[in-house]
């Protein structure tokens, strides 16, 4: 599809001008959130996004603060707008704000045709500070949907990302790397991990969140240097000696 | 002194009336930016605050970010405008967005014995979410000069800090937490170190920053298996051999 085959929609435009009537009553000017949501099931590290109206592009669940809340309530919310996702613990990682990136041409453009010119329009073309957050989730657990403006909520590999807008494929870029300092530091998949795990089970956790291989012998010593994993005893229950020993987290979150 | 005791100055009157009139116009509402800049020199580390106006209150070189600036140009020029300190390498470190944080009402109390109701001093008035840097700096080899709004730039030792206004209190002990975890992580301290330093002089930096005393042989271990520090052969100079060791780091910044 090429931005030349996108179409204005009735809808759209009503929901829009709708919203365009009462942001500025309702939401601070300047300041937006945005949110990077990793899925992790198995083997694959996931992140999701939103596709952009009926285009080929895709961006994060963002949006704004409304003037009398918190701004990591407004995080909340937002992802729970976009998403349908509620009770995520979301992690406030970094704050986006060069000038460039509220000048995004394909995005302006793509903008004006699915919406037109329409009165207050410039409210979408002012200049937003963006504070990003991140969570990593099972994303079996999950149902995301999404409404109008967003045709499509999508989880991708983040080896194969789609075409993004504005700065969001460095913010998930950003985001990454500070959820592979954070998997040690913070413990942030323990979560993923059930009561109970096989270290294999763990190491893949590592190799999808680090995007490489690890020897098995290595990533066992370097776990359990950590000084977090309790190894559990077997249970003989007649099955094979050879089953692999479980681990529960001693500090748990 | 009391804040009854504080009275209004016409010089700051008009600098305030000035900056108002043109404050609108200049910078994006909504968002400012604070900075903690640490000090550390021998064996203390320090915080550096201004003076609110003429009160007993202290507050992080803070300001607005101009509507066609950078987020980060804006922390460079605004502690620079602040502090008169240049070159700083600022580090972002967390976006302060409670909404109880602009109802400050001391603040607001002394802003106003200060300066009075004058128009469109709502400015100060509004909701701002503050993104947040730190840095962390040889605290002898600058000299910071302060403006009018802020009577005095002053080193505090991190234990003694003064009054402060706003959230200021949290972000500095925010910020403390965040140069703890990036000490060996980024190696932040590195550039106060000089070319080549002992043993003796690194572990005072990292008792200084996490505010608590290590065992020198455990501190050497520890130190010496993250892997940055290279020791260098002792120069037989005819001195003493019981000089210490000194160490340079092998992936300096």
């Amino acid at each position: 599809m090429r931005i030349n085959d996108i179409t204005s929609n009735e809808e759209l435009k009503r929901g829009i001008r709708q919203f365009l009537e009462t942001a500025p009553d309702i939401y601070m000017a300047g300041v937006s959130v945005d949110t990077v949501i990793f899925g992790f099931h198995n083997d694959k590290l996931k992140a999701l996004l939103l596709r952009f109206g009926n285009t080929p592009y895709f961006v994060l669940p963002g949006g704004y603060i409304m003037k009398e809340e918190n701004l990591d309530d407004a995080a909340l919310r937002i992802l729970q707008e976009r998403t349908g996702l509620k009770n995520i613990y979301l992690e406030q990682f970094y704050t986006s704000g060069n000038t460039s990136r509220s000048k995004e041409e394909v995005a302006m453009e793509l903008t004006q045709k699915m919406i037109g010119t329409i009165p207050n329009s410039n409210w979408f073309a002012q200049r937003f500070v963006s504070v990003c957050y991140y969570a990593l989730i099972d994303d079996t657990k999950v149902n995301p949907v999404t409404e109008v403006f967003f045709t499509e909520v999508k989880w991708f590999d983040v080896n194969k990302l789609p075409k993004t807008l504005y700065d969001h494929d460095a913010i998930i870029s950003k985001a990454l790397k500070r959820l592979q300092g954070d998997l040690d530091e913070k413990l942030v998949g323990s979560n993923l991990m059930g009561e109970t795990f096989t270290m294999g089970q763990l190491q893949k956790l590592y190799e999808a969140v680090h995007q490489k291989k690890y020897v098995r012998t290595n990533f066992q010593r370097k776990m359990l240097s950590l000084g977090v994993l309790e190894r559990l005893e077997k249970q003989y229950n007649g099955k094979s000696h050879k089953a692999p020993y479980l681990y529960r987290f001693t500090d748990r979150k």
